[in-house]
């Protein structure tokens, strides 16, 4: 066991110290490492070789995914652990990269212990769908869930397509399909991540284990009163369309406030014509709602539809609302949940449960088999931004449960 | 009697065909009259020759208002008549113009009756503040109150200076000081207007008489909140500076309501970083506070202020406001108001009293002597729009009761 802790530790140093490293290959000042360009190609040989040291087999997929091998007994399913090696726009060092470095460290903790199973590692090219209009391609594609058509479309800002992007970086749109694993052959998808909100900070854990990625509904809405001079108008026949709006947003906070592991957000609003002088004509603004339940979801989404049809008929306006995205929840395994807190016990490592807000590629992988997700506590709950931070005594926390769960598997 | 209202029925006829007329001095299509404009220059042309028809002696004086002037006896004071002759941009054709043209109307109307006072139809340049970032500056002239500071910094998005357009214009920004009039030589300053707004219409009154021009305060303010990742920030701990503006927005409207004479809108608000999965840190709202009475409207800021303050407290947001406009109500003269009502009584002709929440001309002209304004009745409280509209029948009613009110001076 002291030599498991020790080695353990070395690892952990040498992953948060990767994790600095990595944030060097980069396009641009600060971290920007869109899919399938010169950083991205520069973290993937920089990762090829780590894994080599941990004494894994690699390859690059043709959805563009870094896979490193470590076999297993003849037959036996592979436990994927994993995350994404692209970042969004001047981005955090840990946000991904900390999944796949941490998946590395524990092949190097575990290099001499003999494993039931065979592992993989995936550094996933692209989560973040920033470059393209497509997201968790990488993914999708091990899981079977892309479709070319997807693809066909998908052109970034330079009008380059997602086919050619990835074909200069040495993949394949048209062989993905090929890429789709059988599920006979997955033990497990576990992704480490760090949480990218407050929960754990504010609950002084480390450790979290996830119930749910939530699922999402985005939605558009319109609001059309009738504009008129701020000062003609008199207040009592107006229909002032942020007079109904702001209601609505009050509504729309009260409804996730109901329910504790919902959250309703309005992000943008612009107000027409948006002069000092004239009683607003037209709001638009967004909804995110997301929930780790989809009859959760569901239910506040009726209530919130409810809420904002009173509240515009009592203000004489009109309210349309139109659905621009919707993404159901995935449920994590129950199992490795337990598995993930029985290990963290053993390790006297107090943990809590709780769902991600955030979209993971843990959300399409449940069509292989059991999903799991550990997050590490974050500083200030803050992510996709220069300051995102993980402490060394975190990260290391982290592998220590991964490890721990790891060697509980041999059974 | 029978000669006059047939005479007053002509002139009305003649003066809404003459707004027609006007609304071709645009620059560009629909109706955009802008001061010192060569269509500005085509309404003073016109509305000159409709002036010395009426028997009126012209000139431009130097601040470019169109003066028409029916002399009175020896050392008789003046009533000025008058309201402007520039438009917004794509304007309607009653706004200001039908106060000039009312003037001369009357004129027409009263032409063989002795008066004991002389009269002088005023058409003011530069009301909307539309080219330049200075306003009523024709007004402003006659009653001593624009200094040459103001213009000095008064360009156009052209780069046009106010002091060279008016010299174009056959102006002379140097001689604006020796406009000023001596008030010993007022009578009072009488201006008709259309309403621009819905209460004349709503109460079915064709005839309004103005108790006060509404003082305004134009604020900005900033809430500043922490932004935050829509679906891992928990609603919770959020300090979501929409939801605290939205409740600020609720706040202002309901103080609005609580007086029957007073408007506070909210036109304006931004919202960033304005993305809809992210919770928003910062909010930018304008606040137009208009009242016919200067403490109630400062009242109601204050009441206002301690709401803000409250709902930011409550959301642990930071809520700054920062005054940036400013003017004082201008009531009107209390013996007009009796005069203009006895005179439409006579004619049973129903008004009613209201206040102008709309700038005019007539805010500024209270130094010199009294000040009235009668407002028309205009459909669906439409104004600053091509659909403006005034009828022939609510003009000619304006007319009636000015003219029965010039007569009434007779005494």
């Amino acid at each position: 066991m002291i030599e498991l802790d020790s080695r353990i530790e070395q690892a952990a140093r040498r992953m948060m110290g990767r994790l600095d490293t990595l944030a060097d290959c980069t396009d641009g000042p600060g971290l920007t490492r869109l899919p399938f360009t010169p950083a991205h190609r520069a973290a993937v040989t920089m990762v090829t070789g780590w894994m080599r040291e941990a004494g894994l087999a690699t390859g690059l997929d043709a959805a563009g995914t870094l896979v490193g091998r470590r076999a297993g007994p003849d037959g036996a399913r592979a436990l994927l652990i994993g995350s994404h090696l692209d970042t969004v726009r001047n981005a955090g060092r840990f946000d991904g990269a900390f999944g796949v470095l941490a998946g590395i460290a524990a092949m190097e903790v575990l290099d001499a212990v003999a494993l039931p199973f065979a592992v993989e590692v995936l550094g996933f090219g692209d989560e973040e769908g920033v470059r393209f209009p497509v997201t968790l391609t990488g993914s999708r594609a091990l899981a079977g869930r892309l479709d070319a058509a997807t693809l066909a479309d998908a052109y970034d800002a330079d009008g380059i397509s997602f086919a050619d992007a990835l074909a200069d970086f040495g993949g394949d749109a048209g062989a993905i399909a090929t890429l789709a694993r059988d599920p006979a052959g997955v033990l497990a998808y576990v992704e480490p991540h760090i949480e990218q909100g407050p929960v754990l900070e504010r609950a002084g854990r480390r450790i979290g284990v996830v119930s749910a990625i939530n699922g999402a509904t985005r939605m558009r809405f319109v609001v059309l009163g009738r504009a008129g001079h701020s000062g003609t108008e008199p207040m009592a026949g107006r229909r002032d369309a942020l007079a109904a709006a702001a209601e609505m947003v009050g509504a729309i906070r009260a409804v996730g406030l109901a329910h504790a592991s919902l959250t309703a957000t309005v992000g943008q609003m612009s107000v027409l014509p948006g002069a000092a002088n004239v009683v607003p004509g037209e709001v638009r603004f967004s909804l995110d709602l997301r929930a780790p339940d989809d009859t959760l979801r569901e239910r506040a989404l009726a209530e919130i539809r409810q809420a904002l049809d009173t509240i515009a008929q009592a203000h004489h306006v009109v309210c349309q609302g139109e659905i621009v995205h919707e993404a159901a929840a995935a449920r994590c395994d129950p199992d490795w949940q337990q598995r993930l807190h029985r290990a963290a016990s053993a390790l006297g490592e107090p943990t809590m449960t709780l769902s991600s807000g955030a979209g993971h590629d843990a959300m399409v992988m449940g069509t292989l088999g059991p999903v799991a997700m550990i997050f590490a506590r974050c500083r200030d709950g803050l992510s996709h931004h220069p300051d995102e931070f993980l402490s060394l005594e975190d990260g290391t926390a982290t592998l220590r449960v991964l490890v721990r769960a790891l060697l509980d598997l041999r059974g």
